[in-house]
């Protein structure tokens, strides 16, 4: 499998940051793989804290840590001077430097010459790996669960981590595959889709969910909305690429408008049903949707049950709000079939 | 305009080549461009003769050319040997090199230094231009035509260049818009959409066909199919960038399958309509079908007219192979909204 692989486990980054806002990368990845995760580093005191030990560099490197992940955003992605020293020091040591920024950790000498003196990697999530290929659009075996979205921004990577999560749960064999550079980071590998060349999109959706055993399920993050006015062709070739078995619409409850694009209406959940499945059955005849992932936070709390008891008699599917309710219920349409009571 | 731009008049450069098969690129602009087509040069004799006057690189200085353009393919994308002391005499003397292939100009030392020297540009037109915006998906000025295809090579490219041609015969004011390699040749200008990072693709359909006075037509190029298993999603970016306001839909009689992908039946022309107006909608809601497009070289002679008219029938829009009896048709119904009198 021709994908990013990152190698554990993780020291986290956090620079001087001190608001945890800008953190997402490094909470996202103590929240999902506390187990990957050795310990954390900031420069402040006090800092920011995931709950993870505090560790300088030299600790990491006697606990065997494989990378330093810079787990928040950087302005302009740029490295700030005050964070140099102590990447290079971890490079010159010999650990991998992790970074999601849009600058290229390559492009700093000094880092660059650390690594290569240590023969440590600099990984930037949002590069593809070279040499992926065009689509086959061959059947592969195994099933696939994709999140798709009404929009960007509205729970996909969220609600697939919680999916493969339950799965895992209840025992099943699932894998969660990461299309987006948080996803990256949390799962260890992946592809970042929106970065990849056109012509080999679809191919590089298929590089990321190999063959698998039959009753193994891949949980793929889904990227954008195949409506979406910028995005939604990045949409299309992870949809036609991934060939999904099944799939949950992400959407957040109160928003009209595609965010960003203030004058584009947004689509309905069961327009994007139709469209959805229009599209998935040209490489997965068997395509179907097992529910839809609701953010309702925007909601009054009284408000919310009856939305989404609402949206289900509408749509005939279970419709859930994963961070109040968990995401069973999609669970349960995905495997035995069963429909909410709710529905008619 | 942030596209590619080649600089006229032209030289053909035909290499040793001695089999016009070869010679794609080469025969198009004489074909449809020969106007900016100063003289042919080939290293052979008798070489490739595409109807041109014969001129050596020193005759093209004097001619004032602007571009040698490389007319033929190379195997591998590699510049032979034996044409390297041409091409480097052109660099120096400050002609701008163009290639279509998959290897970079630059990436051969001898002319990259002949390059520099001179400050002639080495064009390679399978790589998009930098800075590629976001697509705004804002309504733009003027009106828009896209040919969509069933599938990769059913004519494209020739019906959006007939289509310009016939319009511009017609009076009417219309520029022809590139999206692929030898497109871009013909035209002079355009942007390789295949090769662009899919979060830019439909950013770059936008870039392609810009603002225009309100009767202007941009014919664009389509490229792939937006049922193609693997190039669906250049064709969603490009039909979603460019919000056509009429579409011709491209095909070859005959064929059952996706080319190259034998296990994969072709989607039938009425659906493509469909799925074509659906996309459509989402940037442009008064976006229509005005006709097909069909090549019918595969048919015999007397059963392409029943081929045809049957097909107007089907679908209730004019049908016409644009080699054997012209675009007109299509250019009725698109801008009278007349359909033939085989359509009941």
């Amino acid at each position: 499998m021709n994908v990013i692989k990152l190698k554990p486990p993780y020291l986290i980054f956090v620079g001087d940051v001190t608001e945890l806002t800008y953190v997402k990368t490094g909470a996202g990845l103590a929240q999902w793989r506390p187990d990957l995760c050795a310990g954390q580093l900031s420069l402040v005191s006090p800092g920011i804290d995931l709950g993870l030990p505090a560790m300088t560099v030299e600790q990491a490197i006697a606990a065997n840590v494989g990378s330093l992940i810079i787990g928040t955003a950087t302005v302009g992605g740029v490295i700030p001077d005050g964070w140099l020293d102590t990447l290079v020091q971890a490079a010159e040591a010999g650990l991998d430097i992790v970074s999601g920024a849009h600058g290229r950790l390559q492009d700093n000498p000094h880092l660059a010459a650390a690594a290569q003196r240590s023969g440590a990697k600099l990984v930037d999530v949002r590069v593809p790996p070279v040499g992926l290929p065009v689509a086959s659009g061959k059947k592969r075996s195994g099933k696939r669960l994709l999140t798709v979205g009404t929009d960007c921004a509205v729970g996909k990577k969220y609600t697939a981590l919680a999916l493969h999560a339950a799965m895992k749960n209840a025992g099943m064999d699932a894998d969660f595959r990461a299309t987006g550079q948080t996803g990256i980071m949390i799962s260890g590998q992946g592809i970042p889709m929106d970065a990849v060349v056109s012509d080999f999109l679809a191919g590089a959706a298929e590089q990321l969910s190999p063959d698998n055993s039959p009753e193994h399920w891949d949980i793929i993050e889904g990227q954008g909305a195949i409506v979406h006015p910028a995005y939604g062709a990045v949409s299309v070739g992870l949809l036609m690429g991934s060939q999904p078995d099944a799939f949950v619409v992400c959407h957040e409850a109160g928003r009209t408008h595609v965010a960003g694009w203030p004058e584009i209406p947004l689509v309905k959940i069961a327009e994007i049903i139709l469209r959805t499945t229009a599209v998935g059955r040209l490489t997965n005849p068997s395509i179907r949707c097992v529910g839809v992932s609701v953010n309702t936070s925007a909601l009054a709390a009284d408000a919310r049950e009856t939305y989404l008891r609402r949206l289900e008699q509408q749509l005939g599917l279970p419709c859930v709000d994963p961070l109040v309710e968990g995401v069973d219920a999609l669970i349960e349409c995905l495997v035995n079939d069963v429909i909410p009571e709710t529905v008619a």
